[in-house]
């Protein structure tokens, strides 16, 4: 199946309310449309639903059209303006029909890259979307599938779903081919699924999240994450992304412009590398001296003495005697190596060296010099690279490459991140 | 889809042997339906599978229509008997056709909600037992659908069937939508999915919990987790409830009056509001002073102290210098607050209120008094709510409601917990 | 539905390159065919796939035939080569074809169990591999489903398909009754679902094992988990193989004799019990003294002294002053004895014999001694024994019976390691 979307990765979702009190009621789109480089999403979603005031929705789509059609043409970002819609509702999805219409009909529709689509049930009620988009474009001149369709899923049903995409998306009785974005919106499907936490805070729901993804990877589509409410929250909003990132979700939303600079950041590789260190379970960062040489660990959670015949560890409640050999080796252990964009540049270019002279296989190593307590340990290790390792270690490459074609704006911050030299062979490699 | 059973909640699923050894073998069952008030389930499950000898069963049919033709007007939960059921054996399924049948053609008949049906397969299986109980009721002069269906989730292929759930559940050609609860049965599935774990303790589940739930919520159905075999473990019991609400499986069964009690009351809110802090990955419950007014941490897992330029606080190995801004903000970070039913209460009118006045997002403020190792520290948490999460935190607003509707035999427990006002408002929000 | 094939159980997917270079391509081959013992996998899979570079694997299909047509009749494995596929290349499917029919009617067919297709995507794929399979073997005079088929679910497309197993697999139109392990292949995985995590380790992917476990036991086929790189953690190997036997996922991949080794143990029951104590989230295992009466804690988390009126107890950042009566709660609360084969075998037949004497239920206690910080604590605990228990207690019973009649081979190292006569009872009972 090929992807039908310019983008390939969509790093962030970006709602701003369509109207507001006040003087300007479009003062937050006006505001959103402004927005440039690591300050602009991957997608803005100009959001006449939940972030706007049912009574304030007529004006909202206005602004959007005024707004859209005045800045279109410069943003930067996807423009996916959010409708009203619900599957257990008529009305709702006739008012969303009726949205849908009078923006494609208007001087913003050659701006507007598609519409996102919430509250939706099994896939009969997608079809039922996909259909009313027909019509509007229908109605409007344009060829069927000028706009792409993305759907909030926050609801058991909608979850569902998800596993039969791949064969619906292809039926010649629908345009369901135009979907794009597959967000979760886990609010709503709390409620959908009657779930309490004791405190009010929002459920996990990793099995949600893997559903998404899988879906999104069985029909191509893209996967997104839902809104992290708690805004002043940024340490637990990467951690989250981190946690999205390992089951493919690699998009997030984003309710704020620091939520969105951190959401493009987060997915690409770091400008340096970092050492790990595990204690009692977490993964400690390690501080590199001066020099970058010499990586320290200066918490209290770990001991290291030196003796008459060796070394004494104390770590996660045991106290161990260790010769050299064993120290370095229980420390290797317990270290990981997060490689920064220029260290997979390496490690591919390596591999791509070392399979053009016909070898199937090769080791990589990385070694550091590590203090602990104030004893110097150094270590080293080692992992085979082959075929597969080298396809899996081409995401967050792919994922780069495509913000640098799709992104000119971000251009300059990639520059300053990560140095000239970095970007252009990131940009060449695999 | 609409629901439709007298219950949207179910809190305590209990089952009671039909027959046991001795003078009086129906002595379980009348024992079981004299409980009333937080001691009585919100169903009764005499069982006449696992819990009763094989041996003993054909007595067991004739003990549930008597105990249930006595006391079953007086007794305050539904009930719903278990019968014997296999996917895999169809004279264990012929045999519990003639457990139904005696039953519904039989005095106890009137005070029948329904059955449980163990052991089921796919739908096809699920379509046999809703057959069966078709013909029974058509033998004993009773409308199709009298009695509702509620099935033992013990099998992968049951799992996969609670996916298909939605769509089956209103085909004419049968009457499933006499379906009612989904309870998984993790001993059972344990050796269907032929798991192993090193103390012989039961696999903890989680998908299978979130699918069933998942189920439950996409047909309108009710999700009740199964036995926790432990039962002098009361925390580890809590434990898991709190573990089931955050999928969305509000139900848990129970095998004794304790277990009844401690999941009759566990999913209602508390009736006195509680400060957590989270110390090495653990939620610590504060203690409040006899004014209530100030919370204390009085372990050892945090040290805190004034410092002639702010305070040194050591948590989780590592030592924090911080005046009295981040001294605040790394405390308000680490705690959250569990609202008391009154909390919920007032914040849900305060939203109300809001919103009549055409305010469509409100914040709402939570401040407390903290006591860490003899330091006073000042917090204050606040949280925006818009008109999602004000519907997400309805849920436990309407079990609340559901319950004091459903079971007038909990009233004075209600009361005596919460208090009456509270009571009455909390029947009144929403 | 009946299991098809000889094993019920698979503990060891062991891959081997078909062709290395050098002067005896076929030297991986020929030393994994004379593996014997615990050292022999229970399935061998002769790896033309991505164990063996592409230039080579021509070469591999004539090693495959001379290696396994001069030792097949010898080896204890049952034999499984992987060919090349690919759900989107219709030349790596052409070219797998080719692979199998050249050694479906080669003098090494007589030995060949089956074959592994990797790479499969929906069902269709699926039908796909097993018609070319069909027409190999129809080529080569042999009847429809002669050889088993595994596949590799390393695609999210496989996954959904794994819900569709049960009621495709019986359809006539196809062979795929010839079904035989579905084994994860996670580094593929992870490339397919775009997936990233910060140092390029794998995801734990817990829903894909999941899914795997519960399609294999819907359709009675095998799960069995991918390969597990870091060759030489050989304890992070086991921590993963006690996650996925929690799961119902017995087997795993090796890569490595050592791997096999380890895989070949791990599933089966210990040889002598063990206790465990619970510490900071940790289950620590304690050391029995020379007698193996008394059960010793040697770490430094946790701290018991005695005091004027009981003991002072630390641990987990807390203090408690408890009676003798508490302490012995407090840590039989914290403790977990793991059962030994002689340990599984005396309760099934003290339940047995109970069962003959018309018991349904009985409590089996477990006592010891044990002594932390110095003090001794005398605990013991209870559980009660049904049906269900007993039935759920036969997973690895019924494993080790399956191992006992396939590997004569395996006879001499269980003796070794449990007796004569706990071997003798285990192939009893049950």
């Amino acid at each position: 199946m090929t992807r039908r979307h310019d983008r390939a990765f969509v790093r962030t979702f970006f709602t701003s309310p369509t109207a507001v009190e006040g003087d300007n009621s479009a003062k937050m789109l006006n505001r959103a449309a402004e927005l440039r480089g690591m300050q602009a999403p991957d997608v803005w979603v100009p959001d006449n639903e939940d972030a706007t005031a049912p009574g304030m929705r007529e004006e909202g789509v206005a602004n959007i059209i005024d707004v859209v059609a005045k800045h279109g043409a410069d943003v930067p970002a996807e423009i996916h303006p959010r409708v009203v819609w619900h599957r257990d509702n008529a009305s709702t999805r006739a008012s969303g029909f009726e949205q849908i219409r009078r923006i494609a009909d208007s001087p913003a529709a050659p701006y507007i890259d598609g519409f996102v689509i919430p509250e939706v049930g099994g896939l009969d009620d997608w079809k039922k979307a996909d259909e009313l988009m027909t019509l509007a474009e229908s109605e409007a001149g344009l060829p069927t599938g000028t706009f792409a369709m993305s759907v909030i899923v926050e609801s058991a049903t909608a979850e569902l779903a998800l596993a039969d995409l791949r064969e619906t998306l292809h039926q010649p009785s629908n345009a369901l081919e135009r979907l794009f974005l597959l967000v979760d919106g886990e609010v709503d499907y709390t409620k959908d699924q009657r779930a309490i936490t004791p405190t009010g805070a929002l459920p996990e729901w990793p099995e949600l999240r893997h559903n998404t993804a899988r879906g999104a990877s069985a029909a191509n589509l893209i996967a997104v994450d839902g809104p992290y409410d708690d805004i002043r929250d940024m340490e637990g909003y990467r951690e989250r992304m981190v946690d999205n990132q390992a089951r493919g979700q690699l998009g997030i939303w984003a309710l704020t412009p620091s939520q969105v600079v951190a959401a493009n950041k987060e997915p690409l590789p770091p400008a340096t590398g970092e050492w790990l260190l595990e204690l009692d379970g977490d993964s400690v960062s390690l501080t590199p001296d001066e020099s970058g040489d010499v990586y320290a660990y200066e918490g209290d959670r770990l001991s290291l003495t030196t003796t008459d015949d060796g070394y004494q560890l104390q770590v996660g409640g045991e106290t161990h005697q260790l010769d050299a050999t064993a120290l370095r080796e229980t420390i290797t252990e317990r270290t990981a190596y997060v490689p920064s964009l220029s260290d997979i540049v390496d490690s591919m270019e390596e591999f791509e060296a070392a399979k053009a002279a016909g070898q199937g296989a090769i080791s990589m190593e990385r070694a550091a010099t590590l203090e602990l307590d104030g004893v110097t340990v150094e270590i080293s290790k080692d992992r085979m690279w082959d075929e597969a390792t080298y396809q899996a270690a081409t995401t967050p490459i792919d994922l780069f490459q495509d913000v640098h074609d799709a992104r000119p704006d971000q251009h300059d911050a990639l520059a300053d991140r990560y140095g000239a030299e970095v970007v252009d062979r990131a940009t060449q490699v695999g």
